[in-house]
């Protein structure tokens, strides 16, 4: 077993444990609010990604792992993996909450609070944007590359912010679908994985259109 | 087209994008709470600094290059394209937003919540703050510059936070220029677009004053 | 006395006496609320993280020294005294809480909302993946260590966000021991010492098989 | 006139102004609520000390001139121009709100919420622990000194989080005197100059205790 599944296992093991948990527990205490569930999630993603970013890259996310597969950072191989470790910390952690919590809150699911097309398209920008903050602050030649972490985990924290009361600011399959089967609300689901998948992956076609074609100018 | 045109337009529509959206969205849900949106606000700058920073000097702001262009750090032509592309990023920003949900809450539209003059004044001393700190941590020779992002993030954040309830803190005329045409809400605009533009240019002035003329000592 | 020996005291006096100082206001005057609770304790560890770090390598927590002492961080005599100036740093802060503000809200002790197996798998859950992004962010060869602070900082404010309310959110012998010592609230104390040191030698455990036998591939 | 002196003063008017009109703009709108206001305390010094730091030490704050003359960083006539150069960006700051919103909330002004003995005890341990950090994160050898500025933003953040609703967190007698002073409320504004003060020459003692005599072994 490789160090990089460990981490990448215990790694979506705690962002779901936290993030979601979070989503359970102010359910239950009514003491979090939205503000501090969205700082959890932010918090959560910069803190791992400084334990864990030098060990596996700290994707925690299939859409992650998609997206540097179509930017050929991982081979399709590796990137099979990734997503079957990611899922299955994902789905130990939401097992986790329903133990010690029972099934409170769809143990964090994620759910349109209005039409799903509008979620849909929310999730699409989300994870868009998020793509192109790891492209931008942790592959770009010229990036400060030891300030991702605050960059990536604060993407997180403000999509999870503004979006949440929304779409439930997923951004991450391996995080939307572990709640959904583990509490048995799978409806919506396949919005969560397919949106956020191809906002990934078109971020990162437009990252190498960039700098592939683009410009010969890059100077100031 | 050039990469910093392109990072310019991502990066202004998705600081409009979560910024406002914030704003329309606690409108909707009334779950983000003031600060929240104050801390979207903060967190989406300083992850737009880190990602396209090294592209373009994320600007993501007319006053904000306007500064630069009274400091001669950007040619006027470079600042008329850069404007214009800010300009477009917002409006395309403010025109998803009413999209998705509607002409709510002005779509964040900045108002003046007392007199005009008050938020005038305010919009000035914040923009001229945000300015001489953009100098200061990103562009003065001594400056640690890696950690411009948190310090201008930071600044974003903080100005929302405090001053948000008066004025909107704008700090960006396309910031405000985009809700307001976007949702019909043209008033109070101009206020947006010259107590900033104003504000930029005095710190540029008082930068350029200090480092030219000034003192012979600068030691501790 | 020993540098180091001081800094522990001074810093975990401090956090104590600001961490469980907010419990007590917030009980008195209602206006921190439970974010603002989580809030003090992420940026009180942060700050002093960058203040001691270089001193006494900043643990504040009993069990955080034992984890080091378990990767063989620390000899068995230096774990002692550390432990030992913990305590007596985290008794003192209670004891100034008691003093100024009367014996309120047990002075911050921690206690199970619920049942006290739920709490004990909490804190175990919290404490090992402190431990880990210990681990990770500040020993690890590979780690960006001067973000070992904010990854920390970080970690400690989302896991008091988040599990506050059900458990208190301990991690951390010496911060639970005080405030039930001096209001003499000992009950539950035990869950505290024992589930988080077990999380700690854990994650001490997990860490030293990873790194020992686990993998021969550690590329990306 | 020295560029130092203009870091000062901007330095410390920007301040207050964002502190203490946080407080004022707070009570007009009720909408900050205190977390946001601590907030705007911790961000705006974080700000500050990247955008000045380099040029004028960024102490905006009499009692840190003051523990920096204890330590002999500073000269006694260096330390009068700081403090008299802090007291007239303060006093101009608190003329601006003034102006701007009328005598609203004693212009921010900081005033004991029970005995003035508590909060003469709360803002000696305050300034001291501030005074602590600055050492330990921005002056001792072996800091990491890059980072001082987010130790010393977190400990004015977490310092006025936790302790604000009892003293108002002053820690700083130019932040208390300019309110005093300008909205006529100087009943309790000898406890600002005087606890502060004490605190910051406190830390400064111990500080030069440790380096000086202290211990042989300052290995982990």
């Amino acid at each position: 077993m490789k160090r990089k599944w460990i981490a990448e296992f215990i790694g979506t093991y705690f962002l779901v444990f936290a993030g979601t948990g979070a989503v359970v527990i102010d359910e239950l205490t009514r003491s979090i609010t939205h503000v501090g569930i969205a700082l959890t999630f932010g918090m959560v993603v910069m803190a791992l990604i400084y334990a864990f970013g030098h060990v596996s890259g700290a994707h925690f996310n299939p859409a992650v792992t998609l997206g540097f597969l179509v930017n050929r950072d991982v081979s399709l191989r590796e990137a099979g993996w990734y997503v079957l470790v990611q899922i299955l910390g994902a789905m130990a952690a939401s097992g986790t909450l329903r133990i010690l919590f029972g099934n409170v809150a769809h143990l964090g699911a994620t759910l349109p609070r209005y039409s799903w097309q509008q979620s849909f398209v929310l999730e699409f920008i989300l994870t868009f944007t998020l793509m192109m903050v790891i492209f931008g602050s942790a592959v770009h030649g010229k990036a400060v590359k030891s300030f991702a972490g605050i960059a990536i985990g604060a993407t997180i924290g403000l999509e999870a912010m503004f979006a949440g009361p929304i779409s439930g600011a997923s951004m991450n399959p391996a995080r939307s679908l572990a709640p959904a089967v583990v509490s048995g609300t799978l409806d919506h689901v396949w919005i969560y994985v397919v949106a956020t998948s191809l906002g990934a992956i078109g971020a990162a076609l437009v990252y190498r259109l960039i700098h592939e074609g683009g410009s010969e100018d890059e100077g100031q």
